[in-house]
């Protein structure tokens, strides 16, 4: 598929994001309700399994073909000690992605998907391994609380790592994207993308991230507000609150997202940067949302507007805070789980099972 | 391990039980705060790989030997329209476990687990398949309306069906073992043992279980009230309890729970059903209590009573109302995936990443 020539390829891809197919999903839940177990009896698993028939096109999905996909990137706003980490952490969690020592590695390799590590802006010297892939656009971000993270043309060309990566991803075999953020301070920029683009007041966006104490979470409250009223990002305007109070990494986050949901694969998403970069996709383009799988629910208070605000339930509710992508790969065996019960289970005429009857 | 002989088994097993190893449980907990991600981040995971190192006595517990074991009985009670299915299904589902076309089939394969389905008196010709053990008591319990389901004699015998299946899967090795049951009728035995254990009125420890209507909903109540009416059976007396207004593949999951406790195998609960089972086997045996792990929250309002009576917060909250040990099965790759991550992230040390700062 080739988007329209001459424009930038973030909206060329988000026109050519097709409707959520309602007839495949109406036969896929023809085939659930013929299945041999009680109507609605796997529950959520089943308003899933519904949804990927609709986002695929297909009645019987497939999700052999799994990747979970992080990007990293340094943030500027780091300095004013919004995290409980140094800013240095991004990169060696870079390090520890690749040596497949870090959780995501992990998670990434027992739900049997391939791990794809990017660095899109990570400060010091670039990780030289072969998992990992170098598309650098600048040396993190500045700091956004006086003025923008980046330019307007470095979001774009963000956002084209995401696209980039998603098209090698397509031609090596994908069924199923999970994402992932690494990135020290990316839990403010996702907040202060929050903030903008529903409206709340920072204090109510702003969560501990991964762990910041009092302190750190005042100066992380501030440092939103600062960066809102320094920035005056429009909301209306996703790629302009992108370059305002976003990160590098969130910017290819959307491009994937977008990119994903033109080829019809169904996006897993992790907590709230990916949630927030979900946010901004969604605001580029709507029609991207029916193809959002809501991995996990953060104790961030900023995830559950966005959760919201995507009408995303999730499937797991486990307190997870780390990041990485860990939520979404965790959640990459349940859904294709979900989807091997609906491929393979017998129907109720197959099996020579009697059907529910009247009691 | 051999239990001391001259004594019913069941009571020699649950002798046997362990305490829960609480220094194995430190070591876990300390290596758990040494990983490279911020402390408490994998939220209920971290919590559940610390029970498991207890459970095992094991620091870095393995999980890879994963079994899920499937008990199935036919009801008399099910005669009283207290399903939404007739009887016959039973032995119809258990054709369809034997051919893995059944939920819980597909769910064990996609957690790379064996599956093992046990006959302990389903009603009609033994389903003659490899997969199938046959150890029928009898062929299905009588209706406890008004008088026992069965013999205690029966309910012992059935216990050790559930000891003899767990001591072949330890033959051929067991990490970690999934309950599972197929019982047209036995939501009403749950009821009535959850009602009679916990002290509940009938009606709030009667849900719909695969979907009965309304007018089964009250054929169903007044079952129950009317089988602790007639037995009244003692609270104190777990066995009795089995045999007044249990069920044979109730009986044999009380047998696997504690054999499996006995071992330090870590047992995953599925919903409702097994649920009772476990709350009869922890009034048998309390230590064996520590070996429970609770994979999902059922939406029958006796299963919340008992999770609260074990003290266990489940894994998942899907609304999965399937049985068979479909949330357990689904609940395997989850557990398997925290102890991998338990087992393989690095180290700050090890990383070379700056652990958390005040900052």
């Amino acid at each position: 598929m080739t988007p329209p020539s001459g424009e930038p390829r973030i909206h060329a891809w988000a026109a050519a994001v097709p409707p959520f197919d309602v007839a495949a999903a109406e036969c896929a839940q023809r085939r659930q309700d013929q299945l041999t177990k009680p109507q609605g009896s796997l529950g959520q698993l089943e308003a899933l399994v519904v949804r990927i028939a609709g986002m695929t096109g297909h009645e019987r999905p497939c999700a052999d073909r799994r990747v979970v996909a992080v990007f990293a990137a340094d943030h500027g706003v780091a300095a004013e000690g919004v995290s409980a980490y140094p800013a240095t952490v991004t990169g060696q969690m870079l390090g520890a992605l690749a040596r497949g020592e870090a959780a995501v590695a992990i998670l990434a390799e027992a739900a049997n998907a391939r791990l794809l590590v990017v660095d899109v802006g990570v400060v010091g010297k670039p990780t030289d391994h072969p998992r990992v892939l170098n598309r650098q656009i600048r040396s993190g971000t500045a700091s956004f609380v006086a003025g923008p993270a980046m330019t307007r043309r470095q979001a774009m060309a963000a956002m084209d790592v995401g696209i980039d990566v998603v098209e090698a991803a397509l031609a090596e075999g994908l069924d199923l994207l999970a994402l992932g953020e690494v990135g020290i301070g990316n839990t403010t920029a996702a907040a202060a993308i929050t903030a903008c683009l529903l409206g709340v007041p920072p204090e109510m966006a702003v969560g501990r991230g991964t762990g910041v104490d009092d302190a750190g979470l005042g100066r992380k409250r501030l440092a939103v507000a600062r960066a809102l009223a320094a920035n005056r990002p429009d909301p209306a305007d996703p790629i302009g609150v992108l370059a305002a109070v976003g990160g590098l990494e969130l910017a290819a986050l959307v491009g994937a997202i977008v990119r994903a949901a033109a080829a019809r694969i169904p996006v897993v998403l992790d907590g709230f940067v990916v949630g927030a970069a979900a946010l901004l996709a969604t605001t580029l383009c709507p029609t991207a949302r029916s193809f959002l799988i809501a991995a996990h629910r953060s104790p961030e208070p900023g995830h559950q507007a966005i959760l919201g605000a995507l009408g995303l339930g999730p499937l797991l509710d486990l307190g997870l805070r780390l990041g990485e992508g860990s939520g979404a790969a965790l959640a990459l065996p349940l859904i294709g789980a979900a989807l091997a019960t609906h491929d393979r289970m017998a129907t109720f005429a197959e099996a020579g099972v009697d059907a529910a009857v009247p009691s």
